[in-house]
């Protein structure tokens, strides 16, 4: 054990432990959830302390020595060669004060070895006044949360596109494939499996829009502001170099805030990002869902998509597949649609040059931003990729419904086609036979009107064959009933 | 009475009824929010209705005379002239059907009535052959729901950009009042008041920034997509024509989507736009908090901000004056976080070609929208324009905080000046005085240094005329006593 | 007009109206919603109003003119006469100040009134002396709000009552038609639909049971504790006497708190019972879920239950009939969700002696109240109680299905029945069918196994008359082979 | 590496994993938030599968060998021996079905060990047949959640009983220590330290009343129901037996569920506990937030309460300690609420005869009552137990405040004190000195008003003293000068 100390006292720290005397106190007050940072949070702060150390060397306030010491011991950090040492609990209080010591012991401690010190010789590297030189916690923290943010985003929104991707390769594989529409749990009116699949990869593709058009205010950094964002005690060319290197170390648009002072104590940026997740979140789940009851049966539900079946369902019912990623990626999206809520309730609660809640803030942000990155491509790999469609399924259901009478609806009227469509679903008669043999139409004549194309984009189906007729009808019916009448009234536009 | 007929039966409706059969039966089977649609989405129906009739007539579907009365009912709904026929509950189910019935029904007979028929002749103009003629409610009410939006967005705009105007005044006729800035409840370093009203202005101008942003997705619209998106039975020069007029008719930047399909089922740009409103509402919130806060008192408080009283505080205690409006705000703001969740949750829970819960979506948004707006326009009104600060109340504050003595450690170091604070806090003495007491400073430099300018922006304050002395103390402290060792070791960055 | 004053100034007031300086103000403050306090509200702070006043004549303090004058303009404004007069803005700021003294203003007015003397005559009767005598908003406006909520509870475990008792209605009638089971959306084993009804009564049942014990807590009221609970200038022998007065007068089971100072500032108790309403949303969602998909079709869906049909469906699609009444319960549902959301928000943010958000925890678990009310009474009359099962659609699932199969594993194993199923589903022909082909069964042992009351209840089905051949199977399974082996290990328990 | 096969094929399992193909393959199937279910979880799980295995072996399913075997492996699952074995993701979908089965293999694999088998010798001992003998995921797994919550829920109580104590000696502590009382951020009357801290000790009381309550529904478990709650193939005499043992091995008060169908799909029970947390949750924000704004300071906030130091605050400003441990509670509480959201939504999903969300719904709620149970501790030991109160600083801002004005109104009428409020703020002087300077008391006679049981109680501070005088101001107020009117008018209550 070694001994260290803060104004508080003394406390015995592991001889081992590069962590330090804040870290070992932190994880006493704050151990509840269990949870240490994550990952990508540790890599940025370790890339943001190696960018101020970095224009501190270059200022001249960081000697050489100590300089280099510090770069190795921040990309070990980095890397994650040091993650067991990060200690305190994801929900310290205290802003994010206690995850900022323990990197900064961390790094220090690892100094010190890297120029042939014991740890804990703060006298030669100080945690402090070295590895947190021209910094507070309240500028390197929010910095390092929105690094860490902005790369993930960018992850995700590349899992996004794949499965859109994979919902586009469906969309075009069964473009020509005829089902029924379901308007609120109803049969309505004749659509094409492939719609389907383009209805679900759009939504994503807006989600994947929106995930880059986040980062343009993410990237805004307070790099510099130190404790309130004033920037009190920060010198500026430190301030421009250290965000300079920043950019570069990480590869990510990063850049000063014009208003350091705001940007310390406003979170409307992460209310926001949390927002885009959560719409994303929200298509998962419709989409999951609609999944999860297209495929129900096999038998007794719907049974028109057949998912991949990933494991064996159950330990009762012999040959049973279920759901069972759909299940998740909706669990996934609930899970998310939660954290967006602790979020905004975190972000209303900042006061003054502060939102202590930051570390809450920036651990639910990431935490959803991971879960969906996985959830994304789990999704596409194990479920969406092996969806087949059961296509005499899709056609049974398709000619059970009837959905196609309202096609017929223009040569026919409104009212003919409800006493067909009765017909048909009292004597289980398909339509078009019935239009057959009621001589409405003739066989050809039908085959026209029901191609999928025809049936499934604007216009009345079968026009270019039978444009006589629907005008027929149409003069026929009751619009032009009250011509007669029509001089003799004053409606102006 | 008169009697109208459905296919489930018929019934008695008020003789001076402008609703029809469909609405009563709405009516009757949802009346459970006692809150009928917004005001801006019958306006919104109305126009769309206009614009469907218009590319009717024009694509000689409907004949002229009938157009015209339409033309002119519909203008009425518009303008709210019929508003109290619009009786159905908000939260009607049947994903706007009953409202849009409701519509088709006031313009009906409304339009009867111009052309010198009674009420109900529907065998002249029908509700839902003329009226809705080429449409489906799940065409025209996401696409009205859409321009609600759309314009009601614009006009929150408009009130956020006023209120961060306010706040920029604030901002510049406070710009040199040095304060105590907080960070955890706890006094930390100086800033300017003025500074504090460029944080609430900053979050607020990028609240305007998203709004604007938001409606490049709302503009999208799916009219002609009728019952499931496919546009099945929708002739496509009636598309064009109708959205076209609709851009003419509202002024709004509406724009047929690219996918009618997907943009029927999906309700993505519900859920973003609801999450901006949230994100301007957790801004309102943690605004309101700071005001409340900074202007507790008159006496056991922090006192630094006077806010206008607009009404007598309370009915027992004599002269007590509370932040009401701030309250009110805070309120407002809670409550548009929960719609957003609300508006979430419904999103989420769309099936297959329809999201049936449309109906309370719009309402929670335009709800949300329209009590943002107010919102924003009272605290405008009532209370940010009016705020003044106690210069004295923030002086005296910052002079016993002793906030001022970080400033001093660059020439001092942390040490020295850990201990003046000390005896600061013991003595009540003001660490000015101490330090030109023990011959660290003269008060011309002390002067030099705590200029609002030097101790509220990036760098060491008063750095321009105590270089030297910086440079001294720098060259003295810890950073450089191992400089000895620096050829020994090989960190290499 | 007539001239009223207050301490900010003059204000005009029109001559009729009852309200009067304070209302007019706070109407201009707070315009955010456009809704003003729930009816049943009001009827509550005129319940106190009256009890108080009683209790101040009792104690001698009120004379007894003016205390009937008082008493009799309480009764009106409690039986919603005066409701017009209640201008202000259900969101007001102000802990509720406004909305008291709006309550005072028309009660003192129109006491006025009773006595003959013109409207604003406070020097006769005060809206502040004498209607508010002894009491602060932060008493009475907390005890309304708590009244108002028990009343309404009670009327909401009324009707989840009836909407239970409904349930169980068919629960009975449909006690023995067999049907699939379902689990994660795939067919399952065999149940009946009376057990489906059953399971949407039962959760149902304990909402009754949740909704009865909440008042347990919320019947505690701070009465007589004043501006801060501490009851300050409130003579004890009124605060008993008001108490006793507002439970007679109201009816309900209001007790004074132990703790008056507490009672005053806590929220938990509306935090609670808005808990509890949320989980009464839950389970109508569930249900409504499950009761549009049980009734999807007609056709290409599940199309075991029937809805009674209550309006017509579509615009476009001829004969569509939509559950509608299940997509309102659902909206209904994710608002009260929402709303539980706000109310925590608003309970987690008090400070102090007081919670300032308290109009809007009122308003909202008071409008999620009575929005239930509306929706359980409307579910019940327009839905459940016409709810119709298709009995052969049923059968026709059951069977297509194969669920009986898990039925004869006891007694075939589980593999000899995964065949069977398999090549029922591959053949089409029923399980039944199969096992008597291959000479497994008899048809009359097929029977005494296929009893909806033995494949729907805990055990092996038809044990009664097949348990010789259930032993049989089970001493050559698997299980006894190891059995040589149990001397040797010393496993102990 | 030795191969497992299931009905979807073989994989290669490590040699000396206890988990098997199952939860090999879905680990891979669901790896989303890398977090494994809770400890607590797999203890009750190993609990349910010991209380089965024992029934099993009671009514001679299970011979004794394996019997004993997988009991020892029970044990030793449940001890936590094992849970590097539990690999699969706590939100996988399925329902529970593969925490079930990875629960099952690792048992399995375990007791194959006891008796000197190989892993994966599952035709000595089957995961399957032997260890999920008459059992279904969707009994075993909600029955092991239940009894896994009514655990935590009784730790939980205890920890907020403990904190609620802790409370309790402040209160008794500083009973009679006067300090202004605020009420929406603004100076109002006289309160006691002792009273402040009675409220948050009251609050507290209600959440361990309200936990203890939420164990009689959780209790309620549907073991024995199998896979959709109708105890298909599960003898009875098995089941009265497990849930026998289950409870007997627990200690807690499980039972059978009076309707195990419907306790197998209604997850309304864990809704409402999670509405408990959610109160604890805010009233636990609402105390932290009272903590942080009372030790604001230490100069310029309001600094009447001081919480023990725990770690060093700030890595810039000297001696700054923050309120770390009320924000670490702050952020528990925001999660929380966040997390009854998932819950509620989860609940709201549940389809026909199972809610397949599950899992999510116990990931949340086990781990919301372990982040409060440790939460509770910390705040206790770490910040409440150590609060101090500085009582001149009370008394300083008391004096300040003037809130003591309120209790001479009743002596001197509303209009007097404030004209001497207004003087008091005005002139800096105490409110007590005016009052005598002014003749209007006695120091005598303020002394016994202004004694802090009576300022803080209810009644009219100094009443025993000064009855007399209380009398003549009545008599001489406005509420007696329309007495001569009385007769001549006519209300009736």
């Amino acid at each position: 054990m070694r001994v260290e100390k803060d104004s508080l006292g003394e406390i015995a720290v592991p001889r081992d432990a590069y962590y330090g005397i804040h870290a070992l106190r932190a994880r006493g007050n704050f151990s509840v959830t269990g949870q240490t940072p994550h990952r990508e949070l540790i890599w940025a702060m370790a890339m943001v302390k190696k960018a101020c150390a970095f224009a501190n060397r270059q200022t001249g306030l960081l000697d050489e020595t100590k300089a280099k010491a510090i770069f190795k011991a921040c990309d070990e950090v980095a890397q994650g060669a040091l993650d067991s040492e990060i200690i305190v609990d994801a929900l310290s209080g205290g802003a994010g004060t206690s995850i900022n010591m323990n990197i900064n012991e961390v790094i220090a401690n690892r100094a010190l070895e890297h120029i042939g010190f014991e740890k804990g010789r703060y006298d030669i590297i100080s945690p402090l006044e070295d590895v947190n030189m021209n910094q507070s916690t309240n500028d390197v923290f929010p910095t390092a949360v929105k690094a860490a943010i902005v790369k993930l985003t960018g992850e995700l929104a590349q899992e996004v596109a794949l499965l859109q991707g994979e919902f586009q390769k469906k969309e075009k594989e069964y473009a020509k494939i005829l089902k029924v529409g379901r308007t609120e749990m109803q049969d309505a009116v004749p659509v094409t499996v492939g719609q389907e699949f383009s209805a679900w990869a759009e939504a994503l593709n807006r989600d994947w829009w929106r995930l880059n058009k986040a980062v343009e205010r993410l990237r805004q950094i307070n790099l510099g502001g130190t404790a309130a964002g004033t920037g009190l005690n920060c010198p500026k060319a430190y301030i421009e170099i250290a965000v300079e290197k920043l950019r570069e170390l990480t590869g990510l648009p990063l850049a000063k805030a014009d208003n350091l002072f705001e940007a310390t104590q406003n979170t409307d940026t992460f209310s926001e990002v949390s927002g885009f997740l959560k719409t994303l979140a929200v298509d998962l789940i419709k989409i999951a869902s609609d999944l999860r009851f297209l495929s129900s049966g096999p038998r007794a539900g719907i049974g028109e998509l057949r998912l991949p079946a990933v494991q064996v369902g159950s330990s009762i019912m012999p040959g049973k597949v279920n759901p069972v990623i759909p299940e998740m990626v909706t669990q996934v999206g609930i899970k998310v649609v939660a954290s967006d809520h602790a979020v905004s309730f975190a972000c209303s609660l900042g006061n003054f040059e502060l939102n202590p809640f930051l570390p809450l803030i920036a651990h639910e942000i990431i935490g959803a931003i991971k879960m969906l990155k996985n959830c994304c491509r789990i999704f596409r790999e194990k479920c969406v990729s092996g969806i087949t469609v059961d296509e005499l399924r899709c056609r049974e259901l398709f000619d059970k419904s009837s959905c196609i009478i309202t096609a017929f609806s223009p040569y026919l009227g409104y009212e003919t086609c409800a006493e067909i469509y009765k017909e048909a679903l009292a004597t289980g008669k398909r339509v078009e036979e019935l239009l057959i043999e009621k001589g409405f139409f003739t066989e050809e004549e039908i085959k026209s009107i029901t191609q999928p194309q025809e049936l499934t984009t604007p216009g009345f189906a079968g026009i270019k064959y039978l444009r006589a007729r629907l005008l027929r009808q149409h003069t026929q019916s009751r619009n032009y009933r009250i011509r007669h009448r029509e001089d003799n009234n004053d409606c102006e536009e």
